[in-house]
C-alpha cells in the first residue's frame, strides 16, 4: 500500500523556542506533498524533512496568525528563485490574499507563476479541493480569528480484480478496467458473472484530521468520524485550562477526548505553549484519556492508516 | 574591558538549506543589541543564541531582499505578543515601511509600541544612527537592488584618570569629572597641572564593519579603514567568480582582498551559497589572501576587538 505520510515541519505555538518550529506541516501521498499551515522557518524546515519544493502546489492555512502563516512569503520568494513552473494554490479563510499581494508583488517581481488564492468558509464543513488522491473538507472551529481546521480524505480506490476468475473465465485484458469500474462480465455461452464476484473490495481510503487552533469543540467529532489520525491543538496542560479558554485553545485533555468522541484511531498532539520545558506532561495527560496519542516533533513522520 | 561582540544569527544566502538560516546578526554592547538584517527564522535564532528580546530597540537592514528582511514580521508579532513597552527603529533603504504597514496593521492589531521605520542613503556614507554607546554609518554597496553596508563605531570613551597624581594632589571627588572631560587643576599654591598631566588616553574605540550583498567594491575599503572586524559576504568560490558578478555578489577572495584594502584587523565570511557542501574551501580561499579570516555559522559569537 503507497505510504500516506504526515511530516512535522513545526509544532510549536506563537512564542518561539529553541524546541520547536511555528505550526507546518506536509502531508504525502502519490508523490505529492500539500502544505498545512506554514509558520516562519517553513521552508527551512522542508530542507531537513527532505521534501522537494516542486512537489508542492497546494498550501491549505488554518487562519491569519502569524505563527500559521509567516513561512508563506519565504516559501514563495524561494519558488520565484528556482523558476517555479506551475502555479500554487493557496487555501485560507478571507483576508490573505490582500496581504500577502502586495508583498509577492514587492519581493517576487516577474515571477514565473501565479499565486492562486482560495476562500474557504470558517462557519461550516464544505469540500474545498479534491484531485485524483485527496478531498479536502474544512472543519468549522471556534479561536479568536476565522479559523478553519481540514479533512484530507484519500480517494476511494478501485475494487482489485479477482486474479483467479480472470483466469478461469479468460477474461481478456482489455475488459479488467471496465469490470473494476463497476462492469460484470458475460461468457461466451451465456453465463453472467457480477462485478462482486470479479473483485474485491478496495482497502477504506484512510483519512487526516487537522485540528488547528480551537476551543475544545466537541460538535467537530461527528465531522471528522472515524480518521486514522487526529492531529489536534494541545497548547495547554490541564493545569492551564482556565487559560486555555481565555486564548481559546485546547489542552492536550481536550484533544484526547476529542480524538476518542470522534473514535479516531490514533491522535497526534501538538501547537505546545513555549511554557512547559517537559512536553511529556502533555503526552502523559493525553494518553490517561486516549491511549493511541503520539507528541509531535519537528521532522517526525506520521504513517496515516497503517 | 566591556564586551563589544557579533553574535551570527544566520549566514546562509537566499536559497535554504539544512546548514544555515539566512542573514541575520546582532550586536551586543553594554546591555544593549543592535539587529544588522533580519531574515526568515531570527527570532528563533534569538532563542538560541540567549539573547533577550527586550534588548533590541533598533535594527538595520541592508535591502529588501526576503532572505534579509522577512523575519521582521515574526519578530514584531513576538514583540506585539510580549506587550513590549518602547517603540522599535529600523533603518533600511526605503519601501520597508510601505511593504511592512500594512502587515502590522493586520497582523499587531492593537499593540502597544510603534515601529519608526527610518529610510537610510544607499548611494553615499552618512551617519544614520548614534546613542551613547555606538555611532552608525551607511557603506553604500553595489548590489540588483538599492543596498548599504553598515559601519558600528564604539563612541570614544573618557580618559582614565592616574590614580597617582589624584593621590598626590589630593584632588577631591568631586572635581574627576571635570577633569576626564577634558579640565585640569590648579593646586591652592597656584601650580597647574594640565588635563594631559592628569589623564591616561582612553583606548581606542572598537569598529565594526558589516558588508552585505554586493559586488566587490574596493572604494569601500576608505570607509571601514581600520575596522576591527569585518563582516563581508563571501557568497561564491574562486570558480564561481563570473556567477558572483552576473548577481551582484563577491567571492570568499573578494571579501579577503577588501579586508586587506581596509587594514581590517579580522575578517569574518559568510551569506554562503547553498550550492558549497563544504564551506571550509571559502574559508581556504580567503585565508590564502587575508589570513585572520574566520567563518561565520549559526550561534558563533565573535568578539570585536579583543
Amino acid at each position: 500500500m503507497e505510504k500516506f505520510q504526515l511530516h512535522i515541519l513545526g509544532c510549536g505555538s506563537a512564542t518561539p523556542t529553541v524546541r520547536h518550529f511555528p505550526s507546518a506541516q506536509v502531508l504525502t501521498l502519490r508523490g505529492r506533498s500539500y502544505m498545512v499551515d506554514c509558520g516562519e522557518g517553513a521552508q527551512l524546515q522542508l530542507r531537513r524533512c527532505r521534501i522537494g519544493f516542486a512537489s508542492i502546489n497546494h498550501i491549505f492555512i488554518s487562519h491569519l496568525h502569524g505563527d500559521h502563516c509567516f513561512g508563506l512569503m519565504g516559501l514563495m520568494s524561494t519558488f520565484a528563485l528556482h523558476g517555479r513552473p506551475t502555479d500554487l494554490h493557496v487555501y485560507s479563510p478571507a483576508g490573505l490574499r490582500e496581504v500577502l499581494q502586495p508583498q509577492i508583488d514587492y519581493f517576487c517581481r516577474g515571477m514565473s507563476f501565479q499565486v492562486v488564492f482560495h476562500e474557504v468558509p470558517t462557519d461550516r464543513s464544505e469540500e474545498v479541493f479534491s484531485d485524483s488522491a485527496l478531498r479536502v473538507t474544512t472543519i468549522p472551529l471556534q479561536h479568536r480569528v476565522p479559523t478553519c481546521g481540514y479533512l484530507f480524505c484519500e480517494q476511494p480506490g478501485l475494487p482489485h480484480i479477482r486474479r483467479d476468475m480472470i483466469d478461469f473465465l479468460g477474461i481478456p485484458h482489455y475488459a479488467i478496467m471496465g469490470i473494476k469500474e463497476g462492469g460484470g462480465w458475460t461468457t461466451d455461452d451465456g453465463r453472467v458473472f457480477s462485478h462482486e464476484q470479479l473483485t474485491v473490495p478496495a482497502r477504506p481510503p484512510r483519512a487526516y484530521a487537522y485540528v488547528s487552533d480551537t476551543l475544545f469543540c466537541p460538535r467537530c467529532a461527528e465531522l471528522i468520524r472515524g480518521v486514522d489520525l487526529l492531529f489536534h491543538e494541545s497548547t495547554f496542560a490541564e493545569s492551564d485550562a482556565a487559560r486555555a479558554v481565555e486564548t481559546n485553545h485546547s489542552t492536550a485533555m481536550q484533544a484526547a477526548r476529542m480524538a476518542e468522541l470522534a473514535g479516531a484511531t490514533r491522535l497526534v498532539i501538538g501547537h505546545f505553549s513555549s511554557r512547559y520545558d517537559d512536553e511529556d506532561l502533555l503526552l502523559a495527560e493525553a494518553r490517561s484519556v486516549f491511549p493511541h496519542t503520539e507528541r509531535a516533533a519537528e521532522t517526525r513522520v506520521f504513517d496515516i492508516g497503517e
